[in-house]
């Protein structure tokens, strides 16, 4: 699928100027060849029921569509448009850190596919999915 | 599918009593057999990419995944778990409020199926959706 | 979204000119603006499980992907390459015909979305589900 | 995720019982506790496009849903209903023999998570996906 085109430093700074990626407070963990690892810093505003204190859906789904894009952007260059995403929510996430670690399922001229997991800070799987990106968009920006 | 079982009052006490759902400035326009109507409240940290200015898909995606969730809440007694969830992006949301609305596929005894398509200020189709949700959960906690 | 391009009688030509819609008995029953209805003629091999005798959720997934796919084709003239396809199985099929209905949910010059519910011979939803199709493909062939 | 509760063999049996499968010439290949491959010998009538003479998707995404279903089968006991399947393709699939490769996301008491990938016969990524599939069934037929 090619190698890393942009290093982890690059891509945390593209990460983070994004303001609901900043919200969330996500940052590059590690990132090589087969797999890039985000952290998210939790907040209060991002429970969902108030009395089960889970983490909201929506903040999974958009961890694992960040996470899809970039370990993208990893190959391609820069983060590029979400065709589309499918997420499987596994386990309720209870208050405290996420982390979600990313690979390629397919690099394509077109389109490319990427997948994801999140976990909760005692490593437990709790959200899953994959995510089609326009990969055309990079080239054209070139 | 049967009739709503709870007010759209109602539903907007659960819906907003979510810091999440708080946070994105959600509030219940209309409700009735068929459809559900959610505005969203735009914020300058909803943003993705800061010099496109769109909102970011992860916001696209949980307007989708609540309002879906809360046409099925109307039907069975409250909001349940989502199973998975599939967001297609059609075109990039500019700044300004959004609206979701929602409609029924099918309720079942065990999982049902909710769509919603998210339109912004100028009535645009910006990103569309379905989920499945364990339904069989209020069936639990009644 | 735009007019029909194609009439049912062409696209019922190239419907059945794919060796394997024609093994699964298709045939275009209506076409208008809206909305295209597909019928499925059940034979013996489309079984799963042989005690239950439910048909096989790949000829439900397989009947989605067309009825969307030549939806779109009659709005772009020709079927296009499926990016990818969500299915939600909501009943077990009986053995018996079978009839499937699309809508479009979004046209655009990239990237299209359509809907397709599927529906046994009484008349209850079995499966349902949307795919997106690379509409950029017709545009290129023309 | 605990280890296979049945062998390739008896899986194998109850895969081929299955009239469908049985038409698109599945076996199981290899059975180990992290992935099930299996092949699918190629036919005439799985043509889509005449001209092109590529694989119909309909019969990728069975090949994806079975052979999720299966390595689930191979966790809990026996193949259960699938809840919903997302399918994303690759590339166009030329006439010949395909193998499918599946391995569990997660195996959970009420739903399990799997996905799968689908090669040609000279090792090319043609289509892959996962499904959501309905775990609590196997338990109540114990």
């Amino acid at each position: 699928m090619g190698e890393n085109v942009v290093s982890a430093e690059k891509l945390n700074e593209r990460l983070i100027a994004n303001p609901f990626n900043n919200w969330m407070g996500l940052k590059i963990l590690t990132l090589d060849e087969d797999s890039l690892e985000i952290g998210l810093k939790w907040r209060e505003e991002m429970i969902s029921n108030p009395m089960a204190r889970v983490t909201h859906g929506g903040i999974l789904g958009a961890l694992i569509d960040v996470a899809a894009d970039f370990m993208i952007a990893a190959k391609v260059g820069m983060p590029v448009p979400t065709v589309d995403l499918r997420v499987d929510y596994h386990s309720a996430a209870k208050p405290g850190d996420l982390k979600v670690v990313a690979n390629i399922v397919r690099i394509g001229g077109t389109n490319s596919v990427a997948e994801a997991r999140v976990f909760d800070s005692e490593g437990k799987l709790i959200a899953s999915g994959r995510g089609t990106y326009f990969t055309a968009a990079a080239k054209k920006s070139k």
